[in-house]
């Protein structure tokens, strides 16, 4: 069986493991104050050429965004997203049982356009009864999304004019950003993001980490006590080391961006494949998710060799699944899926 | 100016401050201890004929609504209810503050049909993550719904066949429940909807009490330790007798269901006007509120002499508005309204 | 049986009683934004000599306590308050129900000094670990104390010096604030408190109201949102001018203070009662709650005749007893108390 | 410098790197439902000779505390702990932000007895106002104890009796449990604490792991959804697989208690040495923890070679520190530690 159906299937990059290893009796303080993880956030201000920047340390993603919206909201107060976005339907309720409504717009893509959140915005604040309705407090998207699509530079440069005006922080899920940047039709840098976003986090669980997420808050406001909700919400690791090592070494060499590419091209490899092949994709996404639409035969063939991801049954009787590749596929394994898709569906 | 924009306009029904007045200097235990509430408490479970049903008076509908579904769910667990649902939307994200999501589905006129919950239960536990998404722990209807319509007997009765199959507890909001029963549709009674809910209030302040609800539970496992919860959730008046009290009005001689129908009559009077006039009516209302649609000359013409809600912008330039009448609606001023209706829209 | 176990055991004053009557049938809109609570307001504002501030009407004290806590406090923070605080005792949590840990200093009087804040505060700074403990983020204090006692304008003002100092805001809770304005003691004003509080409640509840408490804000940083957070708490009135109407009521001609000296009077008459004869005070109250100290003996006889409420057991077997005067009670049975303290104890 | 100031300073013990060098680029299904975390699951249940029990991996304990206490109670409720407890001092209020009073119980060493529990549980269900008072609903022990305490199995059985018999869940955060087991003075067995706790953690973090914590529930009637509560607390790790390779080594060959085994002797030389020189300890530890009590002047001597906690003040001048030896002690530091104790303090 080849496996696919995600992008953290096996544990982390080799170098990760080395260096892991080699520092294994290091002794360091806890908590994330030893030597690793400030030469680590040196490497992500560096990156992100933001030398101001707060940099912390996370275990996970659900984790990260909890975090940050309890940190950033006031009790009143709801982040917006489109209605896909992680923390609307993948978190078991996690920013509700810290006290905030999800406030999900409608999106084809995964994506929030500027448009959209403005007029969220001005609902909320044309209505008589405006302290009867959670108050937009600030605006949550991912990217690379849900669906694998991406944001242009442009469209995020109108969400961020959009958000300083409004003065709705703007928080970006980079559970995948490595893949991202990666993509063919990226226009996006990380000193972009890092100068358009208020708060935003590198995701490492899925881009070649054991586990583990950068967060990045550049908004000076937001920066305050962060600590002290970090380790309230129980995401504090004690070995705080093991995210500095990792991520010193995604951030040396620019390996994180390097695997990233490894991934990508083996998706386009894939998605080209299915598209001469006559097979729609459901979302345009040029990110390592690719989410082929098939009927009930061409996904028992493909079911005999390869595990993929039950994404959404259509009316039709057809299904979308998601393919995943990531920085441990075996290029082989792609072509031999390719030629699959070629002679088999 | 008539105002006919919400139904709690007034004070109390004359009754009601005769009472108040009469019991003043009576000293009674506080918190709802007292012989007032006991007796209220008797009638209530009398009306619904209900004797082994717990009865506890609060002060208000959103504090209800959160400290019976904070009662009623574990961390994990959301509430379903129609999109329109007043916990959804008009409640600035009280469910949320207490730690749960609300589970909305898409709703025509404000109710929810059993098919459509059966589809939600379904949906959930198909998912191979479903540890990922909420959990539905509870059904929420309102009766009249926000919209005035009301749920038949027999709509009912399959809501609460099916919530009992799947082991939802079904909840009942009935902030505007007497305006039901006085429907000229209505074949609902208190007794039907003792039986076929869990829990579910009776609405005092909108119905000819200063304020106050009376939550009826009746399923035995929701009842343990409910007083802890209310004087958690800041819902547990001192004097509780206030409320012992104008319950015990409304419950004597029938007047709870007097005044509805004096409200619900002069309601269908307005709305044969309407229609008569050939002025849709946004939502087919058998209760209190009427929604009639009027465009903005319409408009103009009525704010000249009556207040009224603005509810809705419709795509074609046109607007729904509500009109509600209540247990305090002078018949001349309605007489006046109705008028106005035939000669000046 | 004369009833002084607590001081809200009967309706309101008759004013009030007469003021709600008179405006029954006035039409108003809902949630406090109608002309009676634009006149309360105003009328509090003058009191306090506090143009600038914002006044709220809620319901009751738990739910002030656990709107103003949550509106000031970031999530990691808590608030500092005397052990047998309010807050800390008799709310089921309610404070801890909204995220934040209740921070009780001990306290032989129910008082908090500047010099205990300022104790707690630094232990909290200098410790190397400070991320891992809640962070002092306000200060509590009620007046009259749970216990009777009050603060001097000088202890007042060393802690609002303090609280200013460390950026505290300072909360006072004034369920039964008019008694202490009233005690024979008191050297403050209500100029003063809002002066020297950033934020306060005039309770209404136990001092002539049927029920209610006026918040008043003095600090303009925690001004803003605030009625998003009194909706979203269950705590806003749908008739929201039946507080309007008993706080104009109690604020006219003095009433409020009136009233309280009637309470108090009759209070000190209990206490030099009990000196006189040579029995013990635990508390020294110059408030409307007294704390004898009683044997076994002495409860039974008393228990004859009037109902109070059981405070406390002391290790030699003895008892604290509470019992209360307020605006309603009989002057009549006060004397008699009186006398079967010197006769029969 | 030689570190002895916390016992998660290195890295992993070599056979847990080792095993997740060698199982790197397996591919498994996330979220602990991979193979490892299966085995991992089926050797603990095992060695607590309890095959119904459900076993959880989670990241950390204070995550695994919230968790847990978040799973157990109902909102009313509140977690009897000793003061001295981790969730009471040291979690940032993490309990209080998942809406749970903490019920501090007086301590001396740490450690509750069943006594001051009954006394707890007797005091609220015997006051009239309970409903005011927050409910005991759990009790939390740490074993060891913050303080480097044990309970003895007589202890155990005593709470673990009282405990059911007022229906009250027994937590117990085994955070160093395997330091516990290995104490001179142990009387205990994982089977006894599995069978006498509902629900229990065996600490991998300050024991050999990189980090995790492996939750055995053996109380049927809290097992039910659990999964849900780690994912919505954050605290489902992707590759749920790490924590399964990490406690199948722990738990294969006895490595568990043979590495606590070896700090525990080293600790106890450490401890024979201090009380040869007459220097007190504030605990009576029998565990990798001690807490000498020194001056300044032997506080200074020994910073110039060791770093160590500084745990405590005392009245008079004196100071009490802890030092901790954990699975990667050198046993030469700690020689040299005592000779240093015995010849320069």
């Amino acid at each position: 069986m080849i496996r696919l159906e995600s992008d953290y299937l096996e544990g982390a990059h080799p170098l990760i493991i080395e260096h892991l290893t080699e520092t294994n009796m290091e002794q360091t303080p806890g908590y994330g104050t030893d030597v690793h993880c400030q030469n680590a956030s040196n490497l992500i201000r560096s990156a992100c050429r933001a030398p101001e920047a707060d940099v912390h340390f996370l275990v996970g993603g659900t984790q990260t965004n909890a975090v940050v919206i309890t940190s950033v909201l006031r009790p009143h107060q709801g982040v917006i997203c489109a209605e896909t976005g992680h923390i609307n339907v993948h978190e078991t309720g996690a920013i509700e049982a810290r006290g905030h409504k999800v406030l999900p717009l409608p999106s084809q893509d995964g994506k929030l356009s500027a448009a959209a959140v403005r007029a969220c915005y001005d609902a909320h604040y044309s209505d008589n009864d405006r302290e009867h309705i959670v108050q937009p407090g600030m605006v949550y998207i991912s990217h690379p999304t849900e669906n694998g699509t991406t944001y242009t530079a442009k469209e995020l440069e109108e969400l961020s004019c959009l958000c300083r005006e409004l003065s709705l922080p703007l928080y970006l899920d980079g559970a995948r950003l490595s893949y991202g940047l990666a993509a063919p039709v990226n226009d996006l840098s990380l000193e972009m993001i890092a100068r358009l976003c208020d708060i935003f986090y590198i995701g490492g669980t899925k881009t070649g980490a054991l586990f583990g997420e950068a967060l990045v808050i550049t908004s000076p406001s937001l920066k305050k006590d962060f600590r002290y909700l970090i380790k309230q919400q129980g995401a504090m690791l004690a070995k705080g080391r093991l995210l500095g090592i990792q991520f010193e070494t995604l951030f040396t060499d620019e390996l994180y961006i390097q695997i990233a590419r490894h991934a990508v091209n083996l998706a386009m490899d894939i998605k080209k494949t299915f598209q001469e092949k006559g097979i729609a994709l459901y979302y345009d996404s040029c990110t390592n998710q690719q989410f082929p639409v098939l009927n009930k035969q061409q996904i028992k063939v493909l079911a005999e060799t390869y595990s993929f991801s039950h994404w959404k049954d259509l009316p039709d009787d057809k299904t979308v699944i998601r393919l995943c590749t990531s920085w441990a596929t075996d290029p082989e394994y792609v072509r031999q899926l390719c030629r699959d898709i070629r002679e088999k569906l």
